[in-house]
């Protein structure tokens, strides 16, 4: 097998570690499978480089930047190749540049545009292992760029797609997908398998581990990915397509979102294209919008309802203010005690009763709903903040996924 | 006029210095001068870099280890470049393969071959200030290369004489090249300018700010070299070609050379090629000779005197000591208590005297001369270590260098 394997930055944070990972990596190898191997910068070196860039005043040059900031994967991708050579291994460190992995011009925060692989697979050919400095690649006119937050993450899914690897093994300090946070319900299970889309859906429980980012990346490229721990032996979580997925589960995982804020509109003129006014002002403004509910009121008036990220409450605030006044209406609240619990599963296309089910648990509990949306895979619901374990174990027990 | 200015680990030792370093570039543009900057890694940082490459076992893969520790210098050209454009200036940074700076494939000692000045000029051409990495370039496959020790110093010359600009300072945390050590001899004076043959003789005055290396990259490609301090703004020290200093000293200066080590061998039997056969197995062993003095015993056999380096001694010793036995050798002795004093300067070349001058103050001072060498601008003497301060102190007055 060709197997990608990304390990983060806690996983070689120091010289010893990287010689856990040129351990584990020998050991992929010993197995018979070719590996290509992506890394982070050391933990802690890509915030000191950055502390570096802001020394000298604000908004630092970007491309500038780019240039601080790739050296700390260089430097771990060189060291994990010393360490597999040391071992007897024939390893290769590569840059972005020699990769092959060519981005758009935006520093910092650059896209993968496309991969040369000829490199690559020419080292693959002569029998190396590639050891690649992750979250970086290079422009059209060769200057570093770099990928932004979870960039090594998405070079390891790139590469994985470029290469056409049969896996690809994302290594951090946890040991993969929980059926929900193991902190607020401790029966929690890992889940052996689980599809794009749930894993889209359930971000908040893989925060730690993926962005949506490089989930969306894989589902694209249709390439298997492994979330694992590199501190354990543990088998981690697939996260492959649904066609790979033999038993779909009716629920896979119970997320919980608690950077969540409730904006209430109540009295709006109901007039055709009220709402496009309000949401598009808010999209200009770069808040994202979540779950919207809209309703008559009484005096053929209308409320409005929904909610946006805590973090983006005070932008969110502004527009709000300025639509209401110009639209003359009576009332604006906003309620941060609130947040959103979700039921994810695939299972749930080809099966009724799985919402009633969490509206039943909820009323169990005597857990008033807010606001519900659903999708296909999905059954979102807004509830008041200090129910968010409660509600959390209780769905986790009515779907019965401690077993 | 176009500069090329290099600050060593200690001028970018923080930020603050970067930020100094920055404020010394200004000016220097403000002046209407086009700035080429070369920067070495913040003080430290290497060795960081080459204790990391040494801790997965012996010999690291030497390519790898280029990669490594080629980091260094990346981050600080971009910070500066950063820094720069903070100030409002149009600053970018380049590493070795954007300078073109094109080398050998002999990995963490490579050899500059060429520089593809078209990126550099180009850039140039649009009022940029430019900063490279040095210490650094890309072999002819595309990996990246470093020059080994001094290495920044010869990335300036170097891209000076690429890019036939009109000066290239040196800054360092000394200020300039003294007539003598002044911790030896507290009058001794910072000289304005010297010739190349003049530094490559006063190795050991310069030690702390240029090596020979470098020193003779400039001379072959007629760069004017300037050291000075990065933390005062006194003048430095002009290094360059004869001809364009005007009045030549008699004396530029005394050199003491505390690493030298005497090997005598009496009773040599004098058949032809007696000296190839002991000096050719020296150089085989990478023992470099520097003195050498050959005279007639009374029994028609012949008595050798030479010296090398004391660190390699060892080395010398081996070889002297299976000569000795294979030519029936007598005694050979060693001498580790001997130290060289050196008088240097290229108006020797014209004037007689100079060197009984040294030898009749020596007499004054009652320190006996062990054995003497010439060259048309020097005049060496070894003489006891204890003597060394003494010399130096009576020789440097009595050529008036304190005026």
């Amino acid at each position: 097998m060709v197997i990608v394997q990304k390990f983060g930055g806690t996983s070689v944070g120091d010289l010893d570690r990287i010689q856990n990972v040129a351990n584990r990596v020998s050991q992929t190898v010993k197995a018979g499978n070719k590996v290509i191997v992506v890394v982070s910068a050391m933990s802690g070196e890509t915030n000191k480089l950055v502390g570096y860039t802001e020394h000298f005043g604000d908004n630092p040059e970007r491309a500038e930047v780019d240039m601080v900031l790739s050296s700390g994967e260089r430097v771990t991708a060189a060291l994990l190749a010393i360490a597999l050579n040391q071992m007897g291994h024939k390893a290769s460190s590569m840059t972005g540049r020699r990769a092959g992995i060519i981005t758009d011009d935006a520093h910092t925060k650059a896209r993968i545009e496309r991969i040369e692989t000829e490199a690559m697979q020419a080292a693959l050919d002569e029998g190396k292992i590639l050891v690649i400095a992750g979250f970086q690649g290079v422009n059209e006119a060769g200057l570093v760029t770099t990928l932004g937050r979870g960039g090594s993450d998405l070079s390891a899914v790139a590469v994985a797609g470029a290469v056409k690897a049969d896996l690809c093994e994302i290594y951090t300090d946890v040991d993969g997908i929980y059926t929900t946070d193991p902190r607020i319900e401790p029966t929690a299970k890992k889940l052996d398998k689980i599809s794009y889309d749930e894993m889209l859906e359930l971000a908040s429980l893989g925060a730690k581990v993926l962005q949506n980012r490089s989930v969306e990346l894989a589902k694209k490229l249709n390439v298997s990915l492994v979330t694992r721990s590199s501190f354990s032996d543990a088998e981690g979580t697939l996260i492959t397509k649904e066609e790979n997925i033999m038993e779909k589960p009716l629920v896979s995982g119970i997320a919980l979102d608690r950077n969540q804020a409730r904006i209430a509109l109540e009295g709006v003129v109901n007039r055709p294209g009220i709402a496009s006014d309000i949401f598009g002002a808010l999209a200009t403004s770069n808040v994202n919008v979540d779950m919207i509910i809209q309703t008559s009121g009484h005096d053929g008036s209308t409320n409005m309802d929904f909610t946006v990220p805590q973090n983006e409450l005070n932008d969110a605030k502004a527009v709000v203010e300025s639509f209401c006044q110009k639209n003359e209406i009576k009332d604006a609240s906003y309620n941060e005690s609130i947040c959103k619990v979700s039921i994810v599963g695939v299972g749930m296309k080809s099966h009724t009763g799985v919402a009633a089910k969490a509206f039943s648990t909820m009323a169990t509990e005597n857990i008033n709903i807010q606001m519900i949306s659903t999708s296909e895979i999905k059954v979102s619901m807004v509830i008041d903040e200090k129910y968010a374990e409660l509600a959390v174990r209780s769905l986790h027990n009515a779907y019965e996924l401690d077993k």
